[in-house]
């Protein structure tokens, strides 16, 4: 072992010891005939000292020290002159008897530093660089954590973490499956799996009943920010129950992380909100109940006043800002701007102040006391700004919960270590696609409508089949879905009915999904599960907005590594033994 | 919930209570008027029964019953007229009070037993009523502990798990890899990971000085019997360290494993052999040390005595086998076909029997008082057989290694219950290809050579690099190599040197690995690490030779999932979108 002790774990009780570190030089300090230096590993920092006393040989090699060189030094502990209490080690320092350069360093392109003079494209490509900072460091380490106490906490609950092919079949449904060649099977291809659903639901019918598995999983999407064409699952399954099992399992998992990990104690039950709820009052399904600021359909208040725009719009609703009525008319504009760009596309902004007077940009139709009226249905108090959009209704709530959020920002309302989680429920099985005229599933094929729906679930009307629940839930927590799962079917009339609503041909159902309608008839159980978005529970656990740094070595926008420069070209014969051809044109 | 019970837990102590179970219909008996359900799950069995008292609707649900329906029941713990100690739950049954058939089954293709009746072929197809027999149960079970225990103890050891990407560059050196074409960057290809090993590297570069991951890995390599295209590692890696500190710190693991899955104690430290030795006196870099029946070099005894056989043979070298000098001609003549099989390509075999007379199959050529000596040498006793074989050197000494284990087996001497493990190290660093002209690394081309070889290593002889030994190491259990690492390289002029030995131009070398060492240059601490094969792992473990029921969804030789029936053909449109087209006739 090149170290007796790590960078981290000195104090001053143990003044006096020998002790042997190795590490990184993070900085280096002269002051007159002082040198410091200090010494980094994954574990902290320790101060290294040597003066006029010290060994020449030891000056000799400090003289020619560079930041991030690697050394391994030999010394004794003692109390520092002027102590740091800013970090643990920071009543000791080693008084240097020997340095030994194990390697040395070229100047990093960035400091590693918490905060860093480096862009993202050169901290991405000298990722191994930028995972020696702090941040990045803590966010693995949490990420560490995480998975553990996950692990431990589903394994006292009996479930066995079982492993599930990566080299799976392409079932295209949903996103863009990868696919791998097969060389030892001409013309035929694996896809990798874009989550392990079917082998789950299989094991199910195999009767593991409480299986998980922290998994990678790939979708070859287009990526939005903050998507990675491979990311990990909390993927979990359970026989022998209903909706409510799972979610008191799952509840009991989030409040097991909260507390082993963050040290939260959540004592009560997670609220409960239907989607239709959520969508009517918080235009998301996936909330931020940080805050209320609910949104609140105010058209029979507003229409026939002879304002055109709300008489003639299919709805309009509201949101009241605490506080804001002194918002200026520059604050106004703005976020009447703010609300008008293409990402969100509103028509327009009509405002309320609630303030010593009642004033809005409507006042030519509507008397003081038509606008307390809306005041009051949004419980909103003097001083209280109120914002109305409308239009298309399930649009204009959407829009409205783009501007709560945002306002719950101005409003600092959105603190990242408060943590509100919720259950979402009561999702539309079907949602109906315009453009190719059919019902697509909401969640997966295999998710179960609700027992009371199976009336609609069989009736040949597009409009029962729209009206149609799953028995499905989202986890969600601070306005971001963190797990989703469903009660699945396990009958198999239900299943070939839902084939046929998604409008597949028996050939195509029995085609992706023969084997599993194959094991639903050898006695499958009641099942149902959820699957956690992994690397988006970390960031939020870690009080950050972005995945990114949670995951070790993240690709970019077009997929790509930049550190390796991955994908890359590969050889002819490498691909004439795949039985491929590659049609892109070679610039 | 659809039960208040497993099938597993309930006892005499719980006699009276009224119970809810589900599950499978394990077996059905009828005496006279009296019904017998074996009710199963996960956790195990439970008898349910009727008689001419029970309800109606229970009876009749019974008559219409098969094997492997889902049941709900409901009953009273009550305890057994004939009770059987074989399973926990087997002085108690449930008399039932009503039956609720959750889903039937149809007739399954094979039995649930642990002998079933079905051949591998249709188990595998059926995979998922394969997993329903006990032994499979037990394997994943054992996997799932064996990997809880892992992180468990890693942790405390304080490695991090960090998950390394999947989709990475291909760098084909070894074996060929799984190419997935990419969509986003036309014409370019991810590479599956053979393992994470540049990635573990780079996070020792990043200052994670003690990382692990237990991961998937992929080799698209003609599958030799009872292996698979992708498999699972331990995959570890530490900084600061020196060979020792990586053998103690997977030693601790390795007997914690043992301890806390097999509750078997293993105090003693685990032997340590050079790879020489192993080759020279087991004939294999795996050797199976439950049993002794070393292999002895014979040569200066049997030369210059008239047998041109052995005058000529550049090598030879016996075992004895304990007891067996009473074997017959037959038996003689079953084992020389033995070793002279395609498989072992033995010429012949030469025998000396010690029973009340020394007799063997060159008695012309030599005195009893010459055999003797053979025996001395051996150490074998009065009662033993000597079994000859020579040729060359390495060949013969594998073919030796073959005939002691088949021996081993003769004798009974290999019980799986019996655990052996040990450290092979001093590997060699290079092979010599003969075909190619040129050298291979032996283990990987980021293998440090041991550090009293640098002098070789850097010498243009290929006498002296062929004896460079490797900082290198494998962990052997019962003959299986369980594990391997190294002791890497982190100084860029060694890496250079050693792709410049493997014929890698630098222009090659920076392709494929130049982000490793371009890395190395910003301070790279000493290093080193293991993997250990997990499926083997487990498969030792749990006391069987081959890897495949320790794996949940196993592919067959031909890496297909006969299952899903897996890997099939695509879409041309998907190709059309990854810029690739079949090169495969079709039929």
């Amino acid at each position: 072992m090149y170290r007796s002790n790590t960078c981290g774990e000195l104090r001053l009780s143990d003044r006096g010891k020998k002790v042997t570190l190795a590490g990184w030089v993070q900085r280096i300090r002269k002051m007159g005939s002082l040198n410091f230096i200090d010494l980094r590993d994954r574990y902290g920092i320790t101060q290294l000292s040597a003066d006029d006393n010290s060994p020449k040989e030891v000056l000799d090699i400090i003289a020619n020290l560079g930041r991030e060189y690697v050394i391994q030094v030999e010394g004794e502990v003692i109390e520092r002159q002027s102590k740091n209490n800013k970090i643990p080690t920071g009543e000791i320092e080693i008084k240097l008897e020997s340095i030994n350069i194990l390697n040395p360093a070229a100047i990093p392109p960035f400091t590693i530093e918490d905060q860093t003079d480096g862009g993202e494209d050169i901290r991405a490509k000298y990722r191994y660089l930028d995972l020696r900072r702090n941040p990045l460091k803590s966010a693995l380490s949490l990420r560490h954590k995480i998975a553990l106490e996950t692990r431990k906490y589903l394994d006292e609950q009996s479930f066995m973490e079982i492993e599930t092919p990566f080299l799976i079949k392409s079932t295209p449904e949903g996103a863009r499956d990868f696919v791998v060649p097969s060389r030892m099977n001409p013309g035929e291809f694996y896809a990798l799996p874009q989550s392990p659903q079917t082998f789950k639901q299989l094991l199910m019918v195999a009767g593991y009943d409480r299986y998980f598995q922290i998994v990678r999983c790939f979708r070859d999407e287009d990526l939005r920010a903050d998507r990675q064409p491979e990311f990990t699952q909390i993927d979990c399954e359970m026989s022998f129950v209903e909706r409510e099992d799972v979610l008191q399992m799952f509840e009991g998992l989030t409040k097991h992380l909260f507390k082993s990990v963050l040290n939260k104690e959540i004592t009560e039950a997670f609220p409960r909100m239907s989607y239709d709820y959520a969508m009517e009052h918080y235009g998301s399904d996936k909330p931020d109940i940080r805050f209320e600021m609910q949104i609140q359909d105010i058209s029979e208040l507003v229409k026939g006043k002879g304002f055109s725009i709300f008489d003639q719009a299919n709805y309009i609703g509201a949101i009241s800002a605490t506080g804001c009525a002194g918002y200026t008319r520059k604050q106004i504009d703005e976020l009447t701007e703010w609300v008008k760009r293409p990402q969100i596309g509103a028509k327009g902004l009509v405002y309320i102040k609630l303030g010593d007077e009642i004033k809005s940009s409507v006042d030519k139709f509507y008397t003081p006391e038509d606008l307390q009226k809306i005041g009051n249905k949004l419980n909103a108090q003097k001083g209280d700004l109120i914002l109305i959009l409308c239009g298309e209704k399930k649009k204009t709530q959407t829009q409205l919960g783009a501007l709560r959020l945002e306002m719950g920002n101005r409003l600092g309302l959105r603190d990242n270590s408060v943590y509100k989680p919720l259950w979402i429920c009561d999702f539309p099985l079907l949602e109906w696609d315009d453009e190719t005229q059919r019902f697509y599933a909401m969640h997966h094929p295999f998710t179960a409508p609700k027992p009371e729906d199976l009336d609609k679930f069989f009736s040949n009307n597009q409009s029962d089949l729209a009206e149609v629940k799953a028995n499905a839930y989202d986890i969600v927590l601070n306005g971001n879905e963190i797990g989703g799962g469903s009660i699945r079917i396990h009958d198999n009339k239900i299943q070939k009915r839902m084939f046929e609503i998604l409008g597949f041909s028996s050939e195509q159902a029995e085609y992706r999904f023969g084997f599993l309608m194959n094991a639903f008839k050898f006695g499958a159980p009641p099942h149902g599960g959820i699957a956690f978005g992994f690397d988006r529970l970390c960031a939020l656990f870690g009080g950050q907005e972005t995945i990114r740094d949670f995951i070790a070595f993240p690709k970019n926008n077009m997929g790509r590594d930049v550190m390796a420069d991955s994908p890359s070209v590969i050889d002819d014969t490498q691909m004439e033994e795949l039985f491929i051809k590659s049609t892109a044109s070679k610039e």
